[in-house]
């Protein structure tokens, strides 16, 4: 079943076509009053644009997004807001192989398997053109907590990680990685450049850090905040994995090791470690919350692949056209605008449920 | 928000505390004819009941399912099944610590912090005790897709994994660890007493596999399988990380590397690898559909850790009650059911919007 | 497909048949620290019971409400709340002739028509008796929205109608009708007596105001607040009509006879009229909700009509066992529950979306 | 809360205001291969269109309607389907009296109220244009079940009803007023241009039936066939009332009166009568789908009316810009719309659940 909506009470809804005339996003459940300008979205959406470094598809786009609906005189109306992102450089016929014959690890085998046919022109609906849109929704949910900070990095190419004692900021935005690390990002450039030019393509870790979130939001088990993010992210094209916190390292622990100790600090308990990343029991403990995420390595490669045709018959393909050649890179302001989302959803939600809890009076919403 | 229901079109909501009168859930939305008994639910009880040796609480539950709805002359009707499971050995004068003060990495402080208030007896609606609910929903949810065979087991305690050469399906029951490999569950033995003994706890990964699944279900991007099984698996107390096929790993890999080759096959293609873990685009490709968990060390532990209490004074708790040494253990039989309800959820999603496909008529439902 | 919850936030869901062991409700969503308890629960589903005088079915049932979950020390936790109330005057022999012949107006042919089987036992899922679980799951709503006064009663029986000008808001207790005119519940003595002893039944008109409720509740649109009220009262049994305000008798009207005029008044504009009971656009206004449903007769009936078997063969049926000669008088607390479970929600949803409103500040759900 | 999505696995979300740049719908959940262009829904939208006769609305939209995503020569692809159709008449100047002060009967105040500022340049998200995104997505929805027709058209002007003796299929399309009765529409000539001239309004009925549903569309309860359709039509705009099959009038009857009596016929049961309006139980029962919808009148006249400014003070409104002096004339394609989605939302949903059922054998999705 298609499903392109996500979030609770702040949804919003994307469609689009790598190929067709645009994308878009429908986000509802805004609040109303938050200032939102085109201007106020388009600096995210520049740094997920492709075509920027050699290290990202050539393929050109402005990423001009227009907003058609739910916005009056500089502010949001509380009414849906539609966002539109025109796709002006579809190159179409570079995908004539794609349309006979699947790309081992790409979604061509699986959507023709599930609906019969697919549009095969740049991947279609599967293209990470798609997360434009995500980008564009998460701008608005950021407006929503501007209290909170989310910050995404690239923490490994092709299993070359960053040095943590070299993690600095700053360096995030000054080189084309999303690397905190400059000493690494020097090395991807040969890393990355080895394998666009060997006609591969490498997978990568993407960290995200928020801060500034209160302790109290999220929920128990089946919308642990844990599992609100685990959805988010691994809705993302090539997604394959995500740990909150220590995650799988936390397995390799003890029970004294994982505890984050607590002493009294001056809004609340003082944490002496973090291995929670953030969450425990499902809701937010006001520590940074943090996570990891996998992405595959690009499966659109030029190297040959064994694979079979629409008819079935044994065939090999090597996938020209745009691609990036580690598509976890650009993944970073997407797991970003993923982060925001649901963070300003469960932000309203916790306003929803528990609103008038700290004034300790008898709930009255009517008054 | 609280959010206790999971699933699109069979759902499910669970409800109850480790030391209320009962505990259950409400199952909704499952096909009508299938047959179904206690019997049929109660044998996946068994497999997760605790006090079963001395790897886990000892708490002594029965854990005895009651069908209170939906099911007339031994067949679902298609209305909504409630199962009920009572709770027979609540001990909560064990939990006079719990309530004063936060065990560090427990749900204890985020409850407070976002309720104000919160049941501390045997961890309240945090307790693992909840999957028992779960375990009972995941059984109805086997008998809607009884093609597909779901089997879970424990990869690793501690850090301390199995030997992939040694795997034995037939050993995964033999033991008291749902283990695979025999020289691995002796080694389990001493490691897990080991750490019962020093009144600590160990992380855990359970590994599952689901065969029989036919291509086509799921979805591209918010809904994607991966998606679908993250939220649910991800939503299970102790839970901190989830893979699907390679993970972590294929962010190590180059793309001809995490390709999964295809050849002509008697069905459709034959996969020469399964590094996608059976998901491509977010939808089964057919080949088993193989994830992993990461479940975090119980935190409840006798170790005694630095904390404060409610009142903000720092103290440190040694959390008397009983307890299971490694959470992970009997999260086998939890992931499977997760599994089994999201499988089913899709398969239901697939028929309701490709259920006339195969015939490539013009769509008529109303005929 | 069986759906059986209700509400965005403020979710409920039932399950339960008429002659299984028990019927039930769980409440998902409930604001944290609202005291509760069976107390302030019991008094509306004794509104509702069944056998308290001869113008409702003879079933005996207590209908004593236990809470299994989400309260604690008397006070929600914010957690579900499972409501359970067991059937303990079950007489199923009365309806063999129900198994073999559909009651036509029934849902008895539908849900063959649908499930292939159906628990024909009292009517199953589809008795009147699951309305026992909206009121209990209404009882808690009233407690979160405790300024809002929800005053039901029945407005005409078989045709017969109140005179408005002897509305007297005490009468409604005082007769076995919710009757505000004592002249028309005498007159409804001998009617609906009429009804029963000719092996008929009568249809009804329930009216319900809901005062106390603050502008802004409720959405443009797909959930109008009329919308909501619509949905939650056309899905209890036997309702097939609900207007809102003037309802169908404002199509008669012109522009000017149907605006409700405001004058300025001393919290917000004071209103001349109240056409649009109390909603416009789908948000309320600040004046009292005001709601019109319309209940057919009840179909289970001794005098016999011309049906089919389930063998598809000529055949008639007069219903035995015990049933209400009209079903809308035991509506009233139902109809009351369902629109304090719609404003309990939208209370709730409104304080997500806009909660931060009045303040003009910027939004910062963060600080 | 905004909320402006519908529909269950068939879903659609609108936006868009009255004087922005444009409107749209997207469709998600529309099974793949079914043929689609914009030809299929322009004649839908032409129907609805403003400015066809001196009985609508002055407005000049052309509503062409252009489709973004989801459709691949030629045919749907199972993805997001996006609609977009321009504004190109708006008139903001016309508007000034409403930015200033809150037409009675509109819903100015309550979204002021509401969210604290409003877009009042022609209603905004509250004009009745929104219901152009209706039509064009229910002309989807009525692809995806061919064999249903849906008709509609006005019963009732002002209190002036059509004589059911009269009526005539083929009249409905002959006259501006989808008027099935060629003496009535006559006489609502003279009626609406009395309105019209008057700078008055009026109310209206609207009729639809479906024919050509099988029994088994539909859920008991809390989605009962009738709650989903008086939940999609109670969302219009001006709409205030709805009835399934007989409505009030059934509240009127006794049990043999209301009851549909059955008779073997070729296809399961013949009914005698349709009181229940094609739905028992919530579900379908096989006979026509009859529903009453009403319109109050248009709140925009040029009647002076008492009213308050933003600011609270008394004055007096008259509406000038352009409108329709009966709304519900044109809500005639936009019931049928809303009819159309709920049944193909319906006919999925059917399938999710029953769709192995006629065959009786055991469930097994994944074979």
């Amino acid at each position: 079943m298609s499903w392109n909506s996500f979030g609770r009470v702040l949804r919003f809804t994307t469609w689009g076509e790598s190929h067709g005339p645009a994308i878009g996003a429908v986000v509802d459940g805004c609040p109303p009053g938050v200032a939102l300008s085109e201007a106020d979205i388009q600096p995210w959406l520049d740094r997920r644009r492709p075509g920027t470094s050699r290290f990202t598809t050539q393929r050109r786009e402005p990423d001009a997004v227009r907003i058609l609906s739910g916005v009056f005189e500089g502010r949001t109306t509380g009414t849906p807001i539609s966002l539109l992102i025109d796709n002006v450089d579809q190159r179409s016929r570079d995908y004539g192989e794609v349309e006979k014959a699947y790309r081992p690890g790409h979604a061509d085998y699986a959507y023709d398997a599930k609906y019969g046919l697919r549009d095969h022109r740049g991947g279609g609906r599967s293209s990470a053109r798609e997360t434009a849109s995500r980008v564009a929704a998460g701008a608005v949910a950021r407006l929503v907590v501007p209290g909170v900070r989310i910050r995404g990095w690239v923490e490994a190419i092709g299993g070359d990680a960053v040095d943590p004692a070299r993690f600095d900021d700053a360096e995030i935005d000054r080189n084309p990685f999303f690397c905190p690390d400059a000493a690494a990002a020097a090395r991807w450039e040969t890393l990355v450049d080895g394998a666009r030019m060997a006609g591969s393509s490498l997978g990568a870790v993407v960290a995200c850090e928020a801060t500034g979130v209160p302790a109290g939001w999220g929920a128990p088990l089946y919308a642990k905040l844990d599992a609100e993010l685990a959805a988010a992210c691994m809705g993302i094209n090539a997604v394959k994995g995500i740990e909150i916190g220590d995650g799988f390292a936390a397995a390799t622990l003890s029970g004294e090791a994982n505890a984050d100790p607590m002493r009294p600090g001056p809004d609340g308990p003082a944490f002496l470690a973090n291995h929670a990343g953030g969450i425990a029991g499902g809701i937010s403990t006001g520590q940074p919350i943090r996570i990891r995420v996998a992405f595959k390595p690009t499966s659109s490669i030029l190297t040959p692949v064994a694979t079979v045709t629409r008819g079935g018959e044994a065939t090999s393909i090597a996938t020209r056209g745009r691609h990036d050649p580690c598509v976890g890179i650009r993944g970073v302001p997407v797991v970003e605008a993923m982060v925001a989302l649901v963070l300003a959803d469960q932000a309203l939600l916790h306003r929803a449920q528990c609103g008038d809890r700290a004034q300790g009076t008898p709930v009255d919403l009517a008054r």
